[in-house]
C-alpha cells in the first residue's frame, strides 16, 4: 500500500514557477510560524487552486523586505491542469505584491534547487546626490520600496573598480553573514558544497541619473553575501576603503573585515538559470 | 491676553508644503480616530521637527488608497526655520510612503484650500490584454501599487471619445458620491461654492504598452469624480455604454445612472495649481 502510494507519487507533474515579488510585507522567503512569507502565501495559494498541500521549494531564500523579479520555485503536483489555466488561477488568489510570472511542466527531476548555472541579482541605491554640486534630491514614495535611499556622496568610479576585484572564483568568506550556524548550515544546504567558494561572472556598477544600479552573476551566493558585498563598495564609495583594502578583505576570509550589510530593499532576485537537461539533476530531492 | 494670543498668531509663518505619497497603506488623507492617515502622519512628523501642534490643510482629500504625486497642504508655523532645513528634517522622520517634495514659504493668506485654478489626476489601468490576439498579461508587483489591475478587453477609441464628452463646464451630479450627506459636507466645502458645476480642462486616455492612463484636469472634483468618470469610460470601453450613453448620463444628473467606482488604487493626485497672488485669498480662512 505505502509502496503504492510513493509509485504513484512518482507520476506528478513536476512544475517550474517563475515568481516576481514585493518583499517589504513579507518576513522573507521561506516559512516561519506566525509569519507571512512568500512560500507560505504561495502554498495556500496552490492549495486553494489544486486541493494539493504542498511547499514550494525556492531556489534559495530571501530575507525579509528583498524583492523578485524572478524567484524560481518548483513542486510537485498530482492535479492535471494546463499550464495557463494553473497561471491565471494562482494569480487569481495571489496579492497583487506576489505574482506568478511563469508556470512550466518540467522533467520528472527538476529541482529549484537543482544545478544552478547562474543567478542574478540587483541592488539599487537612490543617489540624493548623483553629482556634488547638486541640491539634495528626495527619492519619490512610488521607488522608496525598491531603492536603499541613501544620503552618502558616492564615488563611483571606485566602486566600480572594487566591484571588479570580486569577479572570478574566490572564498567569499569575508561577504558571509556572521551567524556561524545558520552560515554553515546554509553552506551545508548549497549546491555548490559546503564551502565558501563561488564564482562571480559579472560584477558592476551602472550608474543612470540618480539611481545607482549593482549586477551581480554568479554560480551561487552566501547568505548575505550581495548585501555585504554592496556594504563593502559603498564603503569604497564613501572613502573609508580603498579598493586596494578590498583585495585585502577578500584575502583575510573574516567576516569582521568587510564593510556593513546594505539595507535588504535594495536587494532583488533578477533570474535564475539552470541546466535543465534531467540527467543534471539525479542528485536531487 | 487671548486678544494678544490672536495677534502673535498672525506672524507665523504660511507654509506650502508638496506631498507625494503611496496611499496603499493609509486611510486616506484626513485625520480620523485610530486610523494611519497621510494627515496625521504629517502632524506628527511636524511636531517632531518643531514642537508645533498644528494639522496641515490639504487642498482636498484623498481616499483610502489614492495616491498623490503632488498633494498641497498648508500650515501655519512659528517657527523660523531654513526651507531646505525643513524639507530634510521632515523627510528624515516621515516613512518613505510619505514625502515632502518642496517646502515653501509663502504669503499670510496662503491656504491650501485656497483659489485653485487647476488640478490634474491621472488614472492608471494595467491592460492584461493590450491587444486581442496577446496572450494576457501579468501586472508586476512592482507596478501593482499603482495601477488597477483590469482584466477586461476593453475598446479605448470608444473612452477616449467617451471622455471627451465631459470636458467643459458641467454639473456632474452623475458622478459623484452617493452619500448624500458626505456629497453636501464636500460640496460646502467645495472652493467653487455648494454646487456640483466643474470645469473640466482636459479628459483623456492615452495608451502605452500595456498602460492605459487617464489624464484629467479641472477647477474642481466632486467626491469620487474621477473614479465614477473612470468606471463609467471603462463601461464605454467594455461595450455596456455607448458614446452616447456618457452624454445621457451626464445630462441625468443622477449617480445611479453612470458606471461602478473605479478602484481607489489606480488614482493619483498629480499636481495642484493656485493662483498665488495674496488678494485672490482674502475670503480663506
Amino acid at each position: 500500500m505505502t509502496e503504492k502510494r510513493k509509485e504513484r507519487k512518482r507520476f506528478k507533474t513536476r512544475w517550474k514557477l517563475v515568481v516576481a515579488y514585493d518583499g517589504t510585507d513579507y518576513s522573507g522567503w521561506q516559512v516561519q510560524p506566525e509569519r507571512r512569507t512568500i512560500q507560505q502565501t504561495l502554498a495556500d495559494a496552490i492549495q486553494s487552486v489544486t486541493g494539493e498541500r504542498v511547499l514550494p521549494q525556492g531556489s534559495g531564500r530571501t530575507d525579509a523586505g528583498v524583492h523578485a523579479f524572478g524567484q524560481v520555485a518548483s513542486i510537485g503536483l498530482y492535479a492535471d491542469i494546463p499550464e495557463d489555466n494553473l497561471l491565471r488561477a494562482l494569480n487569481r488568489i495571489l496579492p497583487g505584491s506576489i505574482r506568478v510570472m511563469e508556470a512550466r511542466p518540467m522533467h520528472p527531476k527538476f529541482h529549484a534547487r537543482g544545478k544552478v548555472l547562474s543567478k542574478t541579482y540587483i541592488y539599487r541605491i537612490f543617489l540624493r546626490r548623483p553629482k556634488a554640486d547638486m541640491t539634495e534630491r528626495i527619492c519619490p514614495p512610488e521607488r522608496a520600496r525598491y531603492l536603499w535611499d541613501c544620503p552618502l556622496r558616492l564615488d563611483v568610479e571606485a566602486m566600480q573598480a572594487a566591484a571588479q576585484i570580486v569577479a572570478g572564483e574566490h572564498d567569499f568568506t569575508s561577504f558571509a553573514a556572521f551567524d556561524p550556524d545558520r552560515s554553515a548550515r546554509i553552506a551545508k544546504q548549497d549546491e555548490n558544497g559546503p564551502d565558501n567558494i563561488r564564482t562571480i561572472f559579472r560584477s558592476e556598477w551602472v550608474r543612470a541619473n540618480d539611481e545607482l544600479t549593482y549586477t551581480v552573476s554568479g554560480n551561487g551566493f552566501l547568505h548575505h553575501m550581495v548585501r555585504n558585498l554592496v556594504g563593502t563598495f559603498v564603503a569604497v564609495g564613501e572613502g573609508r576603503f580603498s579598493v586596494d583594502d578590498v583585495k585585502e578583505i577578500l584575502a583575510a576570509k573574516d567576516r569582521g573585515r568587510a564593510g556593513a550589510t546594505a539595507p535588504p530593499q535594495g536587494l532583488a532576485l533578477l533570474e535564475v538559470i539552470y541546466d535543465e537537461t534531467p540527467s543534471r539533476h539525479g542528485a536531487q530531492p
